[in-house]
């Protein structure tokens, strides 16, 4: 592993605005009322908003959006999605009190004002159409996500197999750690992995989950990735757990796999593929899988097509687009993939993120020297942010079992999984 | 109960074709160009056809298809999915062997011989179009089917619940009535109802589920069915058992459903909607579940987009369409419903359906008398080409449970399902 250089998200607006400095003084009548516009697109919203003067509008709850500077209010007017989290990493936007509480009203009050449509607020706003995926631009959008350095991860996963996908939290009280072990046990379980099986693997991050069916499931994997670091990581893990024999890892993308296999599995990888992408990559499953094998794909999604939050999207997740279950079954339905069950884990995925974000701000004296205060502050508004996203229900998380439409070798119920 | 009056299926080919008595004699040249280009198309059938003369082609496996005249022949070339069948109900072709074995070896056959499409036999097909489903022609359309006599149903299905619908096996040689039980437990579970709570069921059969849920789960019950003769059942068998006081059996269209609802719970009536009202019945959803309320549509599908086979779409079931699930997620999106939980229950279907059709056959001599032959053989073939559907994987059975995606009162595991 090597310490990555020092790297932040490319912000340059964090105190250099000019509008800053006007906006020393007090707030204009112009101010006032576009403060007054957007709060009254955010029906009940349950916080305040305050202005680099004092000027307060909303409810007092012990929840407070500031405004430091006219810049930060009139730029979030125009393109809220991307220019929150930009002013905020900034620290020209401040959030009083908690933020995942903040940021789950803010979302609430979001769908349901622009159900509403009353406010002028909801015409002003940009969004971004999501980018393609070409095999260029996917190493590029992986490269700026995933090579941060393997050192920032691991102060906030699992210290076990380094997951950065939804955990599983059977039981109440499960530590991160257990939760995780728990989500891989009922990946495989769904798969029914048995000794001698052969699995390919689609986006294996650090290689935790190919060492966990390895070594517990007594099976031979051919994982895929095109993180270079991660890659590097991966193969020395496995030659230090002994396992190098039974893990191939490949630096390579998922439309290059190759060979056979009895169960395809992939975690969290398709998120990165892009719709457009989808009958491709059921075009590499129906290469590789067996007549009698199954498949698993475990992807963030969304209840209806719709965009990936544009600030994430472009500065923290290039490329992500969390799919429909409907669009997900580009995948399946070309090939006429038999889809044997789809479970939501949803909440879990917000447990998950608790669970991180907590082992990040006791680390964030670390991080802030690693990188500096706003990649520090970008990032937990992510976590913050990804955690109400899925508590408010914005995101959803799937796992999807399939295989081939002629198998009838498939598992009848799904008592297994729950013996 | 009314006992319905004696009822064909309005064939009227049987022994009148002209071209019957023509063929007593030698088949020609060209009959056995046809037959031989008829077998050429399906590969490794694993069977033999026989023409009129005893002609015969194919494999010696025990498995023998028999056309009895020339117009059979040329009839089944030129539109074998719905010829076949009124063929086969007027006599007019015969299978030796077991009948949903043969199926199932013609299905294949057709399925790897339509992907090679080697022979000139494909492009004679023609195919139909499903019919739209507007209010008049979906009560026409449930007529046709349900209203064939009660008398007739109680001969196969189960006798304790009267499921018309795909039983739930958990375990290997359950009694039909113990699987139906299960089924209805298993769909009352994954809506974890509980005493009290309110139930709106689209499309109640005969009644037998909304009896189950409001004597075992102490609910109460809305149910909507579009067949008169089934209310008339359902509503005298609800007195008979006392539990009217807690039962509205309601003679009306689902699209016409009205009230609130702790869950909504649809068993077998989407395949009679029709992509083209998903939408509405979306509506009616977002119209009566309450903000913690859950809901679920069992349905029989397809791995993809594709019509019904159009023999049972034309005799059988008119307007009958089992969607592909991403054609079941346009009920859902618009709505932004959060889908939790998609179970396949393929091949509990085609046990379902050998339990019913030994029953229906050890009810032949009744069934005869009550119809005529001509009917008891279609619905004999219907019942095994049904078999022989869901095993062959051209047919699936999806229970979807859904929840508006703001609830975060789900259930966070199956565990309770299986415990």
């Amino acid at each position: 592993m090597t310490r990555p250089a020092n790297r932040s998200l490319g912000l340059s607006d964090r105190r250099s605005d000019g509008a800053q400095g006007q906006s020393r003084g007090g707030a204009s009548a112009a101010d006032r009322w576009l403060l007054s516009t957007m709060m009254d697109a955010l029906p009940r919203c349950g916080f305040a908003a305050m202005l680099w003067d004092g000027t307060t509008l909303g409810e007092q709850t012990g929840l407070r959006v500031i405004f430091r500077d006219r810049g930060a209010l009139w730029q979030v007017a125009r393109n809220p999605l991307v220019r929150f989290g930009d002013l905020y990493s900034a620290g020209r936007i401040e959030v009083e009190g908690d933020l995942v509480l903040f940021l789950e009203r803010l979302y609430r009050a979001m769908a349901a004002g622009r159900r509403g449509r009353r406010s002028a607020w909801w015409w002003l706003w940009q969004d971004q159409r999501p980018r393609a995926g070409s095999l260029t631009t996917a190493r590029e959008n992986i490269h700026h996500h995933y090579n941060l350095g393997n050192d920032f991860y691991r102060l906030w996963l699992d210290g076990e197999a380094m997951q950065y996908t939804c955990a599983y939290y059977p039981a109440p009280g499960m530590t991160l750690e257990a939760a995780q072990h728990a989500k891989m046990d009922h990946v495989c379980r769904k798969l029914r992995l048995r000794p001698g099986q052969r699995v390919i693997e689609a986006g294996f991050g650090w290689g935790g989950f190919a060492l966990h069916m390895a070594r517990h499931y007594g099976v031979s994997v051919r994982a895929y990735n095109i993180s270079s670091e991660q890659v590097r990581y991966a193969r020395a893990w496995a030659a230090r757990e002994g396992l190098a024999e039974r893990i191939e890892f490949v630096e390579d993308d998922y439309r290059n796999i190759r060979g056979h296999c009895d169960a395809f599995v992939s975690v969290g990888m398709l998120e990165h593929v892009g719709v457009e992408n989808y009958a491709a990559l059921g075009n590499v499953i129906g290469r590789c899988l067996s007549a009698n094998g199954l498949g698993l794909i475990h992807s963030i999604g969304r209840n209806a097509p719709g965009r990936m939050n544009g600030w994430i999207e472009r500065r923290i997740f290039p490329g992500a687009y969390p799919p429909s279950l409907g669009e997900m079954m580009q995948i399946f339905e070309p090939l006429r993939f038999s889809v044997l069950d789809v479970e939501n884990l949803r909440l879990h995925y917000a447990q998950t993120l608790r669970d991180w974000r907590a082992r990040y701000t006791a680390n964030l004296g670390t991080i802030r020297a690693m990188y500096d205060e706003s990649f520090a502050r970008a990032w937990d508004l992510y976590l913050a942010g990804s955690v109400a996203a899925f508590n408010t229900g914005s995101l959803q998380l799937y796992q999807v079992v399939f295989a081939r439409g002629t198998n009838n070798a498939v598992p009848t119920t799904r008592s297994h999984l729950y013996a």
